[in-house]
């Protein structure tokens, strides 16, 4: 009678200030179709408008860990924007932290939050949202289409996994010469809990259709971190 | 040797997509200054940003009480900006309700927040925070110079008031034939609690020109509300 | 399955120091009964035991706005009688904002609360919270029997509207010469949140037949405000 | 420059339905006064207020426990009455409980706070208190003007102890035939507090006068209660 | 449908660093069982590791009540064992305060709690949590098989009460020479409520087997306190 | 007039089932001390107490992050030890995430707190903290006397530094064979933190007198880790 629980961590991407209701509304509407087989836990970056604030406040003199809850404060935001549109199929609120996704587990209802702990990337919340609502799966939609073993924009030759083992997934990462991205290091926390929870995570391009092909009907795509 | 409080609301069209850190940091600097003489407590308000959230949300289902909470976000988002920059000058979180602005007060620093409570304008919060940390004086820095016996924007012959009296100046707000603006009604309560309170009010352009000239220097400008 | 959500304002002048439990038990009964067919939202007033705090409250020197976050305490007691007699009908405690309402709501029992916001009467309170839970109907049992299109107190002649269009009814509102009540004018607030959700509202004299009659009767009485 | 701290409970007997401002206010000033010397951490008590609620909530059903609760929001309420009036030497709210009286300590400023904790006298929630804040005397001003060796109502020759060992106090409550006032028994709590802490305690009548000679003129009066 | 609630205190001495996982086990699959018939609330004691931090805290200078606080924050602790293995089972974390276990009740789910005010022994906060959730009975396991007339340990002739009249048990704890135990005397809290409330309790060893027999078998056991 | 702020993370070993108050009361005295100079901000780790409850939680089938939440709690009782000897000098509470941390600092006072984010070590959580209040420094008291090239434990050869560049220090981190200890990969999250803020940290083996010379002296010891 419960449903299974997986976590959708949904790239910021999704959010800036171009956005319109229509594209939220598809994804809105393919959430209530996955609330129909699963109790999806919705995780929503920052994104640009989040990137906006965290600039202005970084010029203006804030400290880091200050512009991580920030950060934090538009993922909210933004993660209001689907409960809007979830309705009655959703928690009202986006919970704080995860005493308060606990609680809410209980109602039965689709959550939406965004990022809640400072000095973590959405995607290691998401993995330890992961392990305390006990999902049976983690889905990853990023900008990317799965893990490669080196960075694909600059080799042409680089060969996408369709398979990883997380510990093989753990030293790419470590072997990158530089740390690019403002959270590439800090992912090694989401792989740290995929591997300590043995949590079975699927890393692909967020795309509407994808995400409804990978979630409902386990078409294989992007890459699967194994353990 | 405690500062008299004065309350200071922004217009939210300060806030916007295009806002960069060097305008915000002139009214940072600005702050500072005043801070030397008062203890200013300012309320910052949602401008366009809070306007996209709103209108994006309200497409997608939410009710409007919910788009008010929606919208103090925004402008609480805001506030951090002035706080990113004010610093050591200010207390570090903007507070959310009545209570929380009590006892931040007792630290003796600016205080920085935005909207607080669903279905008031931020000129109305601004208001009642007025009351209750008995300030001496209630700026609202507006997007027009003054009040006018009628809309300057339709009526070129419309004349600015020096000086109205509150009961005077709620006759012109029942008078008007439309409520256009969202919450122009609504501020039927600022001057409900002007009046009550017996709160000294000026409403003036917001410029950070005016701003200084106005509250440092004590210059007569925009329209003084009188009890 | 879900039942549609009502809202029922309960005048203050329910709560008073002769207030007895018999009273009180009848109106719990009926609440009792309407909650087989809706699930209400209960909101109190404070009443005369309100008034006394916050006279003995201003006298002593208390703020406008710090008096109404007293009358708010008042009208929460007042709320927790009710609770006392509805016991497992109901949600436990009264909620403390919106936020809480959201959340109380998904228990689908009874909930009760007072106010919640300072500078806001329980009517425009109320309907905050009729938009925010998606009420059907806003039902305001006053201490007059419907919205006159003058004073019935000084004007004889004054006649009593069935049903009245909201703008019309801000017209009275705004055409009448004196704020007499302390919060008459501010129930502006009310109407523009009715207007602005477009929330059928009934406003009839406060018994606990009338109550019974116009909610599960369908009776008309009163004055319907339509949009 | 830390000034010592001193406990002191107000009988709920100054709260009531004829309570006016002027009664009041000679405690406030009072209060004033102390805190040139002190910083004192009021306790009030709930009075007729506390139990006119209590009642209406038992004959609606409430829970024993649960009528704790509304005792302690009535004693908050009358908390808030003695706030308005000491104003700026106060601070704003009442503390809910003993972290939050260990937080608004640190701003030096005069405390005022009802019942904390269901299950306990306002007497017992003193003591506690006392011990938290680390007080050099617990003043508890009470209905009787000290402690007798039998019931003084009952027992004209009944003796009034003007120092009283801790453990005989116990004993003589324990001794007491019938536990007629609804918290009698549970004073043992404030004793066991007293003795386990070591705290220096004042049982006397509650009059303005005798507070004031009491506390700022350390006249002998009422018992003291020794360890 | 909803199933008749009732309040189980585990005795602490079940907490101590030698304590292991197959021993709780045995204890959650206890309450599993009950929880088919029953919606318990489980109460955990501080034990061993409550005295362990208690005894340092107050060696280093921590006051009284700050001690109480300690000592919750531990049985706290111990609540959230058996929150792990109760899992689905259980509401997920152990609700603070009265509020909170009513709010926590509506899940339908066990709850574990463990002490939450201070200057209360476990003991009366259970009979204080019984009242709120209008328990049917009350099971008190401690480390004595019931209430004697004299102490046990002492007199060897000392006869154990199959039931007892609350007011009888009043006189004995009244009578007893010492107050050897910390918190001996204020079991007179949980007397005094259990006596306002008319509360069915059951004092009894507490072994495993114990429990199991007299909550599901409705074996007479221990001492049964009769009002 | 406001003292630079320094963070100090005290290695958990400190604390454990044989703990007593002597050796605690050495380190409160430094801190006391310490903070004629500085505000220090303390972190205590959670120690063997922590493994405890955490291993028996696991045991119980609580889920990774669950166990998080607990050790944090574990560590902020830890805080409280330091706290209770800490008295008048001392922020009364453990803050319980950054936001508390950053008005706690008005005080002035030392802060003392534990873990306050799952998914970090307490490592990263200072690192998050010495950003939030600007410290000047933050020192890693840790089991190990420094940063060496490799495995001091099993590598005799193994060469400590006495500085070494944070870019460096992270590829050591990352060329390790094993990921041994629990949480050894998360402290990349410290690194980045320390990389990001350029944060001046030292790394060196927790003794009391180790903390005196590197904090007060300005001795030279075990590894500094420049940007």
């Amino acid at each position: 009678m419960i449903k299974p629980r997986i976590v959708i961590k949904l790239s910021g991407s999704l959010f800036n200030f171009e956005t319109n209701s229509e594209q939220l509304n598809d994804y809105i509407q393919l959430i209530k179709k996955i609330s129909n087989v699963y109790q999806p836990i919705i995780v929503t970056g920052g994104g640009k408008i989040a990137r906006f604030y965290i600039n202005l406040s970084r010029s203006l003199g804030m400290d880091e860990s200050g512009l991580d809850l920030i950060g934090i404060q538009v993922s909210q935001l933004n993660a209001r924007l689907l409960i809007s549109g979830l309705a009655e199929y959703c928690y009202p609120l986006p919970p704080r932290n995860l005493e308060e996704i606990s609680v809410a587990l209980l109602s039965g209802l689709v959550l939406v939050t965004g990022g809640i702990y400072p000095g973590q990337s959405t995607n290691a919340t998401s993995a330890l949202i992961a392990e305390r609502v006990g999902a049976t799966k983690f889905y990853n939609a990023t900008d990317v289409d799965g893990i490669y073993d080196s960075d694909p924009r600059t080799n042409p030759d680089a060969k996408k996994y369709d398979t990883i083992n997380v510990q093989d997934c753990v030293n790419i990462l470590k072997s990158e010469k530089s740390m690019a991205g403002t959270y590439d290091l800090m992912d090694l926390i989401s792989l740290k809990v995929i591997e300590r929870s043995k949590l079975p995570t699927i890393v692909f391009k967020s795309t509407l259709d994808n995400i409804e092909k990978v979630v409902l009907e386990k078409d294989k795509m992007g890459t699967e971190i194994i353990i």
